[in-house]
C-alpha cells in the first residue's frame, strides 16, 4: 500500500510519499513544493494543485493523508490553510484517491508517542521509523512523511479495533 | 466582458455570470451548486469544483471575481470556506481566468451603497441592476451577482483613476 502524506500550507505545501508491506514502512520520496514569495493567491494555489498533481501521476498512492488544524491559531491563517487544503483536495479527489484527515496533535502523537513535540524532534522520529540516513533537508517534507506514518497506524488500530 | 461572480462556501457555491457592455450590465446565468448533506468534505469540494468547471466552460467567463470573507467569524468556518475557495481558484486558473477576491462588505457597498446592508437588499438590488423580473431563486446566486457586479464597478473605478 503507497501512501502519500500532506502538510498544506499557501507558502510551502510537503509530501511524502511511504511504502507499507506487512508494517514494514519504506521511504519512497518526499519533498516541498515552494511558491515563490509576491505569487499571487491563484497563482501558488494552482501551481501546487499541478505540482502535486505531477506527484500523484508519478508515484501513484492509492491513499493520502492530510494534516488539518482541528482550530487553526486564527481566522485568517485558517482562512489561508483552507484554501491550500482545498487544492489538494482537488488534485486528490480527481484521481479517485481517498483522503484522509489528521490534526496536527494526531500526527505528532503517531510518530513520537506525545501530542506536543516539537518540529524536530518529529523529523528525528520520521528518520528512525523510516530507516532514512538522515532527516529530510525540507522541514515540510518530513512533517508530510510523518502524516503518511500517522495514517499507516490509524488504519493498523482501527483493523485491531475490527478483529474484536 | 463576461464575467462569473463567485459566493464561496462548502455546502453550496453560488455562481452567477454577467456581461458588461459600455456600461450595461446583462444577466446571462446564475445559480447554486449544493452539495448534499452528509457527503464528506473531499467529495463535495470536488463536486464543487467539476460543477464550476462545467458552468465556466458553457458560458466562458473572461474575469472572475469572489467573495473572500477578511477575517472569518471564526476559525473553523475559515478553514471550511478557504477549502472552497481553494477549490474554486483550481477550476478558475486552469482555464487561465484572472481571479479578483472582495470582501463581503465591498461587495455590499457596490451593489447597495452601503456595506452592512442585508441579504434581502443586495438581491432587490441586484434584481434592479440588471433588470431582472425577481430575484434569483437562490440567495447564493444573488450574492454571486453582486460580486460580479462589485468587480465590473472595482474595473470602473480603477479607470477612472488612471484617467486621472
Amino acid at each position: 500500500m503507497r501512501i502519500i502524506g500532506i502538510d498544506p500550507g499557501t507558502l510551502a505545501l510537503g509530501y511524502g510519499m511511504i511504502d507499507e508491506a506487512s508494517g514494514e514502512l519504506t521511504h519512497v520520496d518526499c519533498g516541498a513544493l515552494i511558491a515563490p514569495t509576491g505569487m499571487p493567491m491563484a497563482e501558488r494555489l494552482y501551481n501546487m494543485y499541478t505540482g502535486l498533481r505531477d506527484v500523484i501521476a508519478r508515484f501513484e498512492p492509492e491513499e493520502a493523508a492530510i494534516e488539518e488544524p482541528f482550530v487553526a491559531k486564527n481566522a485568517r491563517s485558517a482562512l489561508a490553510v483552507g484554501q491550500a487544503i482545498g487544492a489538494v483536495t482537488v488534485a486528490i479527489a480527481e484521481r479517485g484517491i481517498p483522503l484522509h484527515r489528521y490534526t496536527p496533535a494526531q500526527v505528532k502523537q503517531a510518530v513520537t508517542s506525545y501530542g506536543r513535540s516539537d518540529k524536530e524532534q518529529v523529523a528525528d522520529m520520521v528518520c528512525i521509523l523510516l530507516g532514512l540516513p538522515e532527516p529530510p533537508r525540507s522541514s515540510d517534507a518530513a512533517d508530510a512523511l510523518a502524516v503518511a506514518i500517522c495514517h499507516v497506524q490509524a488504519k493498523f488500530l482501527a483493523s485491531l479495533e475490527a478483529d474484536n
